[in-house]
């Protein structure tokens, strides 16, 4: 199967929640404080205790990178695989070159990483999208409207009435999608610009940071985002699920927080 | 001293060559053919042949994320710094992220590579460019107009009457230069466009990709992206450098044909 499809299946099974993978060692439980590989331990209690609740797992490859961890993400992943297979993983790298150094991002994420999808910066153009978006059954994420505070600096500004995160969306549309598998990031903290997004991308689904600290909209999300009913999207939850509690109950509080956000989006829809 | 000062030093003595190790196995001499170390002591060949005549080394991330030799990278960056130290270091990563994940990538490239600069995309803005630029003492180096043939699809187009890579070339000189460590890429490609980001960005060394290969003008870029003569430019030959020859004289043909880029452009200023 596909990336979209397995998401597809997922959305059809009623969830659109997409947990993001974010180790920060300092914020574990007190047990994991001698362990060299507690990255990994940690996410896989995290993984097991949520995978039959999430459309996605997405791991966050700077949180790895940091802490020189890169083979604990490469094992987070496989675990995945071996044990949850049907729950596709976003590699969110956000990378951005171009040619055959772009080809060669889309070796580390799809066969280093074993990822089904990455996040993709794109500023250089279609030069750095085909090379990722031609691994037909791999998902590309490209960044759009972002949820951070200063995305509007560039994203905004408007060409003949339409801003660039437009244009973006409409050259994924058009001319990146050939293969079916492009999505877009689009951030909760912008839902009118997520209705324009939806308006030229009617069928792209989108990734969408921005609940919870970042104080996104989850009703204004589920409102001008979702293609069908419970369908078009990811509606990605890190911290706030991963450090529902820093005690022994961690990964049930973690459940419990995914569930909880699983049911508002599933009550908004 | 800083990433600028040891750049500055470097012009003062004559050299504007940035050198791309952009590693290819399959095209390094038969001799590496069993190394299991073979990028790394590829590598220390090409930087012990070309160091006294670059004004800094750019390993491409990607080349070694995609062999999964991570740990070649890093040998190869504490080579340079231990056998060249005068001689700083780029790591080509393109990097864009947020917040505290910004933070986290600039710890990867500057705390573990031990790089002395980074490039850094900047579709997000502020929030992607100052968790980098907040290290005074490191080198922030952003996409702004790329030699790519698709860097035009977003880059040139007419935002509020700017091109976007005027947009970003602006807020770079006036916004995100508080700490005189930001820099811009700037394509050899497109000389035009050279001329205008230097009318913005008057200061702000570039990183100029496109010679070689791409076909970029040498002659355009020293006219229209030098500061004063023989400074303000990092002009980057890789694969022409280091594929000069496949035999066993790489490293000096390597060297011949970095001191014919420095005296090309030396010739021109």
């Amino acid at each position: 199967m596909t990336f979209i499809e397995q998401l597809s299946r997922h959305w059809q099974n009623g969830t659109q929640v997409c947990l993001g993978l974010d180790p920060y060692p300092e914020r574990f439980p007190a047990r994991f404080a001698d362990d060299p590989d507690r990255i990994l331990h940690f996410n896989q209690a995290i993984i097991d205790a949520t995978a039959d609740l999430v459309c996605c797992f997405k791991p966050q490859f700077a949180h790895f990178a940091a802490e020189a961890a890169e083979a604990q993400l490469q094992a987070t992943i496989a675990y995945i695989k071996e044990k949850h297979p049907e729950v596709p993983v976003i590699l969110d790298a956000k990378r951005g070159d171009i040619g055959s150094t772009a080809s060669m991002y889309a070796r580390e994420a799809f066969e280093h990483y074993q990822a089904d999808a990455v996040t993709v910066n794109p500023y250089m153009g279609s030069d750095t999208v085909m090379p990722f978006a031609d691994h037909a059954d791999k998902g590309v994420i490209l960044l759009c409207r972002t949820s951070n505070p200063s995305a509007a600096e560039f994203q905004n500004l408007l060409l003949e009435g339409e801003p660039l995160y437009i244009h973006v969306a409409r050259r994924a549309q058009q001319h990146w999608n050939r293969h079916g598998n492009i999505c877009l990031v689009v951030g909760a903290t912008a839902p009118e610009e997520m209705a324009r997004i939806r308006a030229v991308a009617p069928d792209l689904p989108f990734l969408v940071p921005g609940i919870g600290a970042q104080g996104g909209d989850l009703e204004g999300t589920v409102r001008n985002g979702a293609t069908s009913p419970g369908r078009g999207l990811m509606i990605n939850s890190s911290r706030s699920i991963l450090y529902a509690s820093q005690g022994e109950d961690f990964a049930e509080a973690a459940r419990q927080e995914t569930l909880r956000l699983k049911t508002a989006i599933n009550d908004l829809a």
